[in-house]
């Protein structure tokens, strides 16, 4: 493989993933993971753009950022691309009325939109409400449309909480596909429009940007899909088996969120 | 189309689906579909012969039977081939240790089968048991097996009830299977082993046999794909659409079990 230096030439720009990168989640906050807070302080300190591109669509973009502020991080909401307000933005644009089936949690970034007789669907990480009786009534409402449309808040297929190993939205996704004979349209990583919008708001092209995340198919796969490189950090929900995916080979596989900086600091544009 | 006559020549053996053909169910039990306990009792009494093939996984062979007696229907254990005891064998034979993922009312049907130290998962359907925390242990039992195995009681992607159409297995085995990157071993119709084994219990070769059901991919697919015919009938889970369906194409769509009935007995190999 090519030196560190080759693969981080001309780098100018850093979209950082937040769960698994940043903290490990729970219900009661998370925890930190060592050396993420000063990673992302020494980032902001550099000549490297950085944006924050999630695909958390249990909190509100400002509970999001609450929650890492009081863990330490220098972040501000302004600095965060995530999908349930990306979602808003498409429903807004296309009249489309949703049945939620979200975490309460989020629910405050779907204030301004209509929820009144229903013309499709939104599922996002919904946790413990992605009950038996929550999904049979979203997958009723999408029987009852004549083009039924289901938006989904990412497609990850799961996260790692400090309790274990937890399952994510694209699993749900996958169920009412299934069940309705239909495609979901994805809002948030892999989808490359997902990924266009967080480079533009950085304002740094692909081909100058990195990605690094803890997902080697959301997150690794997918920025390099838009012409990004990208790091996968052997945390979060890293598993190592990652390494030898047979259709994604990361940029370099580095131990976490601090050795990527080290490295990016040391090779990269500046 | 051909005339009745030819599409019925020759038939001497009748598979019946049970949900939706004989009875639509419900939480207290369900009714019987106007014309279905008199349509078995006349398909018995003729020189036909008669086995229910059923993908119910929520119920005992036993509890089921009783059921359906308490509503009329002359049917007997011996009669049913159902895939919690189709599965239980399996795994006696190969086995396997399963973590359940099933109703409590069909738990019986694994009394003989050891869990401990799961070294696979089999799904059923198993209702308002699909919770965010059941089918997350699910899910981190498949992950912690080095080959993970996952065996679900058919895929069905939904059946009617009373209060309306519910999720089935299937949604929830795609669910386990995007997550952990693996394919289900399915246990049940569309399964070509599982409708052999119908027809090797009533001893009816598969060219004079015919399916009767309510569901067009389940049922009538997957039968004609192991050489039956099969009929549709308008009631359970069918919508107008299924007489559309891009590929599969019922060798007759009947309003009921009892038209079915009529057609056989004046038609088929008596």
């Amino acid at each position: 493989m090519a030196s560190w230096g080759e693969r981080l030439e001309g780098v100018r720009g850093v979209l950082l993933d937040i769960s698994g990168v940043l903290y490990d989640g729970s219900e009661d906050g998370g925890v930190p993971i060592p050396g993420s807070v000063e990673a992302v302080a020494r980032l902001k300190r550099s000549q490297l753009k950085v944006r924050f591109c999630t695909n958390d669509s249990q909190k509100s973009r400002g509970d999001l950022v609450g929650l890492l502020r009081r863990h330490g991080f220098d972040i501000s909401e302004g600095e965060v691309t995530a999908p349930a307000p990306a979602a808003s933005l498409i429903l807004k644009e296309r009249g489309l009325r949703p049945h939620l089936l979200i975490h309460d949690g989020v629910r405050s970034e779907f204030d301004q939109i209509d929820t009144s007789n229903p013309n499709c669907v939104v599922i996002a990480d919904a946790g413990e409400s992605f009950s038996y009786q929550n999904m049979n009534k979203a997958f009723r409402v999408l029987m009852e449309l004549e083009s039924p449309v289901l938006i989904s808040l990412g497609k990850g297929r799961y996260y790692k909480e400090t309790s274990g190993l937890m399952l994510d939205v694209g699993a749900y996704m996958k169920a009412l596909e299934y069940a309705c004979g239909i495609e979901a349209e994805v809002v948030g990583k892999p989808s490359p429009e997902y990924f266009q919008s967080a480079l533009k708001e950085m304002g740094v092209e692909a081909h100058k940007a990195i990605m690094i995340g803890d997902d080697i198919v959301g997150d690794v796969g997918g920025a390099q899909r838009c012409g990004m490189r990208a790091l996968q950090v052997r945390t979060g929900k890293f598993r190592p088996s990652d390494e030898r995916h047979p259709d994604v080979k990361a940029d370099g596989y580095v131990d976490n969120l601090a050795e990527a900086v080290d490295l990016l600091l040391q090779h990269a544009d500046k």
